[in-house]
């Protein structure tokens, strides 16, 4: 059984100019369920750099809501471009089951190429640590710390709004509100 | 008749160091009725200057979500310290009715002498347009371009959490949450 009042928080970076900006806001949005938004968490990670995992346990792990928090969503594995976050070390570090949604079955290959390229063949393992790409109803997901069942239970709470979390959807609405003036598409 | 989906902002500014900061973030969140975020909105306003009101008229007028936007609601009549926002001024620039929400009923007489204290006295005109004090259930208002009949019907619809309207608390969140790293306290 999973409760309809779980308290789960849903991460999502703004968007940021390549050639401009150094750092980019994350934003992390605490709800009870789909429905009501309890806090939120912010941070700022590199662009394509290497923070984006400890920056996150840290801002978890120093919340006050931290002792309720059921499941960490992320949308994607990535944020500030390829700062790519290790999800079984942020589910080692924070003790939290993460559950990463992505609207597209990645072309993993393709990021790995991309990585390499760029001369950041470190951070494959990550990809690698983020495991199997699973298909739940119209979305794709990735976990570290729960299986599959109890994922799927947890989505069908908090997805109330759109095929995505909640907290997700509002992660990213808030993130590119703060970082450009103004919403924009999806998160 | 208010339609429960009415389209409506709420506008509150995140906590500043009044030593520290030069400008404050000011965060509007767009809803439909009291339950759906439609997005968000930010501007940054400077610590006891005279730019609110005006980057507030240009944040609204210039988003996406303005043709649909019915009613304008504000945390108190000040963000930024004593950046003063002309809520007549708001409504006529906008075309839309503006309710201003204060959880106590405020000290008048005590604002306008900080104003003559701190050499800011031509703000007392805005204080002064911002019309009588009035209460509606455990909250008190200031209105424009609105009557208290109606007001009082909108507000029935988004205080769907707490006494103040839900746009409102959120706005609270988001620009704390931003501001700080972590949102605490309540609009």
């Amino acid at each position: 059984m999973v409760k309809k009042e779980i308290r789960v928080i849903g991460i999502d970076d703004g968007p940021f100019n390549k050639f401009m900006d150094n750092q980019v806001l994350v934003v992390g949005v605490v709800m009870r369920g789909g429905l009501y938004v309890d806090g939120v968490l912010s941070a700022k990670s590199k662009v394509d750099g290497n923070d984006a995992t400890n920056k996150i346990i840290k801002m978890i792990n120093k919340c006050k809501f931290r002792p309720q928090l059921q499941c960490i969503f992320l949308s994607g594995i990535a944020v500030a471009g390829f700062n790519i976050i290790d999800i079984k070390e942020l589910n080692k570090k924070t003790k939290i089951p993460v559950i990463v949604v992505i609207r597209k079955n990645p072309d993993i290959e393709n990021i790995k190429n991309t990585l390499i390229k760029i001369n950041q063949k470190n951070k494959i393992k990550f990809i690698e640590n983020a495991g199997k790409v699973m298909q739940i109803n119209d979305i794709f997901v990735q976990l570290a710390g729960i299986n599959l069942e109890k994922a799927r239970k947890i989505l069908k709470i908090v997805c109330t709004r759109s095929l995505i979390p909640e907290p997700l959807r509002l992660a990213h609405i808030i993130a590119a509100g703060i970082a450009t003036g103004e919403s924009k598409g999806r998160a």
